[in-house]
């Protein structure tokens, strides 16, 4: 299994603090040696880093962790191959331009055949079972709208293709859409959403400590997602099985009905 | 105008020698300070590293000079902003999957109102000409060929399309598709092709010296194109206005006829 890790605020954020406990998943804490990589949304763009060794002893990695690029949306992952062998193409996150956005997903878990898109409008680079899933998503929204959607139609929707991509297997993931995170939950993701007052949290995968009181201003508003919890001493929310959240600004905006 | 480079060669290869030249014509030896970017292909996918800060300056530029990536191809380009802010989102090089490959763009020049995109299938997310043009471009191949073409069938349609684009300004651009990369020269392009013998090169921007002899076999060829010569004791070739050269393993597959 891979691990998933988002993060999602009001204000551009480094992320540096849970990545350090993060990245020793990769080959130190954990044993999801088979590559990794980061995307970041910036403004107006989506800047993702790459690396098909392990994330514990990566060069990308270690650039990552010593310049704290801000962004108000995250997606993570460590990847532990089951399908599709230890390559850039097979590294997560994935990316497709649609509707002049680019969407980002990174995806924890094993699809048994899931579904292959009809049209030649989204098609896989590499061979795992995750970026097929991905592009059959993308195909599904870009037939149901003949436009940019928002936030809220998407979401029924979504979460209904979810369940049926989830009929093939375990189906935890992250998608990313502008300052949207969506993450969907079959088997181990949980959250948290961090605001006024400000506490200091340990990391649970190294001694670290941070006071976020001390790094963050009152209106800040921070929720991070995560296969596993990332700290030790703070009250993380487990989702339950087949749950679809959103994330705007820090705050949980849709759940499931 | 913006500076471009490209390498393509028959073994991976690090670009660590002209990146060290190229990369300071972003706000140290060139005024190009609007943003960068660099493209690598490795084995199955391409990775691309963008900052919307000079080069010359950039954390992400000195990680690409102290890390060096081996890549049969590679696309960087330097940006002097003319039509869209400086941001992520109108960084070059751009990037698109069309038939389960990625395929990488960076343009030099300034296009006045070039054609768009008949379809939805191709959408610029920046506000750039050479966004533009590259979704343009794609779309014309997309609806040319109904599967992956080979580089021989492309090549005359190319050529074609770029002819078109050309008519609305200057259009030196660089197109990256698997091992291929495709150069078209409307002002300002030169190339070489390196292989044995090798000899001692010096950079025109940094007093730099490598001999490749000491640092290849006999077997290896690279082909470097930029905007403006990086070295000053070489024999570089020029582009001729509208030419069009497309380089597979360090040599020359296609010229004009």
């Amino acid at each position: 299994m891979c691990q998933l890790m988002g993060m999602n605020c009001n204000v551009p954020t480094d992320i540096v603090f849970s990545f350090e406990g993060f990245h020793r998943r990769g080959g130190l804490t954990g044993e999801h040696a088979d590559g990794w990589g980061i995307a970041f949304f910036e403004e107006d763009g989506w800047r993702v880093f790459l690396d098909n060794q392990p994330s514990a002893t990566s060069q990308v990695a270690r650039f990552v962790r010593e310049y704290p690029i801000k962004s108000r949306n995250v997606i993570a992952h460590i990847r532990k191959a089951t399908q599709g062998k230890v390559s850039l193409a097979n590294t997560h996150p994935f990316r497709r331009e649609l509707w002049g956005k680019e969407w980002i997903f990174a995806h924890n878990g094993n699809l048994i055949n899931p579904p292959v898109c009809r049209g030649l409008r989204f098609q896989p680079i590499g061979s795992s079972d995750s970026e097929q899933a991905f592009c059959w998503l993308l195909d599904q929204i870009s037939r149901q709208f003949s436009a940019e959607p928002s936030a809220e139609e998407l979401f029924p929707h979504l979460k209904q293709w979810a369940g049926q991509l989830a009929a093939s297997g375990t189906l935890n993931f992250l998608l990313g859409w502008n300052n949207i995170l969506f993450a969907h939950c079959s088997t181990q993701l949980w959250y948290i959403t961090r605001q006024a007052p400000f506490t200091v949290a340990h990391l649970s995968d190294a001694d670290l400590t941070v006071d976020f009181s001390e790094v963050t201003t009152l209106n800040d508003r921070v929720a991070v997602i995560a296969t596993q919890p990332l700290t030790d001493n703070e009250m993380w929310t487990p989702f339950g099985p087949g749950e679809l959240l959103a994330f705007l600004n820090g705050t949980l905006i849709r759940v499931n009905e």
